[in-house]
């Protein structure tokens, strides 16, 4: 389509143009990943670390080096029922703003679980079926990642577990009660069925518990029954790998009405739905020298990329999982109860973290006050209400195409609109009663998360 | 395409093969409606009657007998942004019945406002805006029309007021923020704002609202400001007219696989909903005699036409509106409070009324339990959470695929799935929590209203 003809609205991939494998951005990169350590003799890792709570498949994808992986057939033929998703011209937002950017993007809230998060769900439960699992355990906090496991379990035909942080548990009903309708149990956490829980119920009963201590009562529960593994819904490399999905169907898209974006942008908390998005456009940035700007958003209360430090950290409170070279405000920060749940995550994927620091990517921290009045200002203009994280990113798109209006630079921004705020409207009144409040990491707050920091030697 | 090659999971049409106008089923009736009456006079309507609280264009739809009636250009746009919605096979669906038949749903769940509520909200907002008011009153129950006609009157630069039964305001918190995030005013209803709404309140300090008092306090609204209008969200002519864009979309969706139904199912309260997806069909059925069945499915306990009587009845309870020849309950019946707010009205369209009286249409009336029952197997299935009031067209679906299974019949049923379920999750908690009661329409029922039919005398 030339540019003359007018571009639609939703530009649309057929089932057959949906792509047959996801893009492995380790082949890529130009300084590899530092080894994960384990958490025990802080040494790197091999696959037996990993077996007891996860399949070998995914193990070997944490750490493969082809460029291309294949989708199988399987997972393709379920990625249909809700794939390739429609990337969107914002025309109206355009409008609105009066900017002579063209912005696009690419909306994952259409699909069953309401967010991107449905497109690890899936291969994380056919490999683990396919290994002859019966049962996954898992934690969630805002409740998207939980929301998309059930369902992806429910398809495979797996139980599924979900330790569910109590304090979301008593206040989001509506999404424990989804995830109950597609067959999960969910249990609030700290809960009396694995240790990990029952040690924090005895020093605090009233405890309203943390994704941290999740996370320990779900690894505990799978590694400590044959039948059941774990999953977890971002940071690890394979599931960024799953979700380059977004990103390969955005470029394909963009190239039927002939454009190829000059800005790419996505929220970033642990990471997956930014690396989906970013990773196939900066794959053309690392191999053909192509001009790109890549921009995670994050919370100006969580700020892991601008104020973190590089460093290995454990990826939970109890230091449980491995240990990891990357971007973190330390494991025993706990951010402030900001609305996005989604990007409260006090360390951040390894490949997110070694592209920014190689200079690849760029990052931003925003209030949540912006983030609101953003978000209003978008469903009023597209209709479509986005979910608090998803608009970290607008407020990151609304910012560059003021920039492209000041200094008349028609730009191409995408990004990545990784699900509805349907559940979230509590956070939406929080803003509209003018309740919320903007937290700033501090200098101080720095230095209590850095003490923290694991003493390792690698090689 | 031929049925050889497989028939995608999703049938899209482009932007450019959106219909450009709406059917007109007065065209086609067998049977022209009877006239509707003055509540005041209790003689034929005239336009006069209705220039209070419409506008004209509205009004002339409202009694238009022309075959097609042409999209606005403004509203085509519009429309463009979401539409035309999907056409799903549900091949999962099929292959868990283990039967023959090929059903096919119509998702408008995509919708910005969730359901297909936004595709009547669009015209009537920009009908309105054209003949220069500046604010649409209406009123709401589950919410679902409130929404849509908030993002519309947003849209189209027009203020909104939504007077909300006061039970849904305080029991469905986040319909309420919705509507507020969209920018209308919602204020519960029985409120201080209107006489109807202070007559109410000096008799039952306490009242917790109904539809019909809602419906009084928005008509009064919009008729004591000159600069405000009334706007419904089903019964009426032109509201069923918008939505026939369902089942225009629906047709040309099934063409390009070489398909045509032999059943249409749609859930029916006011009628909106079954009329969209089953009138372009009709029009086959009535000038070409083509061979269709098509269904309307309402809740057991609210069985307007299985249980009702072809009647001149008032649309409200309080004896505002026109009175209208239609099945009806009588309009002092109070439904039981069953879990499809949507479907929870004493009468019918006056359209949907005549096709049922002439044999062209037929109906059924299920239980809630197996509504939810067929909602939580669909859910787990297809992936999407229906709407309870979609879920009502769902269990017929389900019944009539498992007739083809008994009768090895490939029989085609297309469906409409009107929208999702994230706001209705309570409603879904009591069917998994074995809290929901069927309750069923006795003859006593029947009587008791029947007896609040009005004496009327026509031509």
């Amino acid at each position: 389509m030339s540019k003359q003809s007018k571009v639609p609205y939703k530009i649309y991939l057929s089932e057959e143009e949906l792509p047959t494998a996801w893009y492995n951005i380790q082949a890529d990169l130009p300084t590899p990943l530092s080894p994960s350590l384990s958490p025990q003799t802080k040494q790197p890792l091999g696959p037996a670390d990993l077996t007891p709570i996860f399949p070998l498949d995914l193990i070997k994808q944490e750490v493969a080096t082809e460029r291309s992986i294949e989708i199988p057939d399987e997972v393709r033929e379920l990625y249909r029922t809700f794939r390739p998703s429609p990337l969107y011209r914002a025309y109206r937002l355009e409008q609105a703003l009066g900017t002579p950017a063209r912005i696009y993007y690419k909306y994952e809230g259409n699909s069953p679980s309401g967010s991107h998060k449905l497109n690890t769900a899936l291969p994380q439960a056919y490999y683990n079926r396919q290994a002859g699992i019966k049962r996954l355990a898992t934690e969630t906090g805002a409740g998207q990642w939980g929301s998309a496991l059930s369902i992806a379990a429910k398809l495979f035909g797996l139980e599924c577990t979900v330790y569910m942080v109590k304090v979301s548990y008593e206040q989001k009903p509506y999404r424990k009660l989804l995830m109950e309708t597609y067959g999960a149990e969910v249990i609030p956490s700290p809960s009396r069925l694995t240790a990990a829980g029952r040690r924090i119920l005895a020093e605090h009963p009233d405890s309203l518990g943390s994704l941290g201590i999740a996370i320990s009562e779900a690894v505990e529960d799978a590694a400590s029954h044959d039948d059941t593994n774990y999953a977890l819904g971002s940071v690890l490399n394979h599931v960024i790998l799953h979700q380059t999905i977004i990103g390969l169907e955005a470029k394909r898209q963009l190239e039927k009405v002939d454009e190829y974006p000059d800005i790419v942008i996505g929220c970033c908390g642990g990471g997956s739905n930014f690396s989906g998005i970013s990773f196939p456009f900066l794959h053309d940035k690392m191999r053909d020298g192509r001009k790109l700007r890549a921009i995670a958003v994050e919370p100006k209360a969580c700020p892991t990329l601008t104020k973190g430090k590089f460093a290995y950290d454990y990826g939970d409170t109890a230091q449980l999982t491995p240990i990891t070279k990357m971007y973190t405000l330390g494991h025993g920060f706990v951010p402030p109860g900001i609305h996005a749940g989604g990007l409260r995550y006090h360390g951040d994927s390894a490949l997110v973290s070694q592209l920014y620091h190689d200079g690849l990517i760029e990052a931003q921290a925003v209030f949540q006050k912006d983030v609101f009045r953003n978000a209003v200002f978008f469903a009023q203009t597209e209709g479509i209400l986005p979910a608090p994280e998803s608009a970290h990113a607008i407020s990151a798109v609304v910012e560059e195409a003021l920039r492209c209006k000041e200094r008349g630079e028609e730009q191409v921004i995408l990004f990545c609109l990784s699900g509805h705020g349907h559940f979230d409207l509590a956070a939406y009144e929080g803003y509209l009663r003018d309740h919320l409040e903007d937290v700033d990491y501090s200098e101080a707050m720095v230095e209590e998360g850095m003490a923290c920091l694991p003493q390792v030697q690698v090689g």
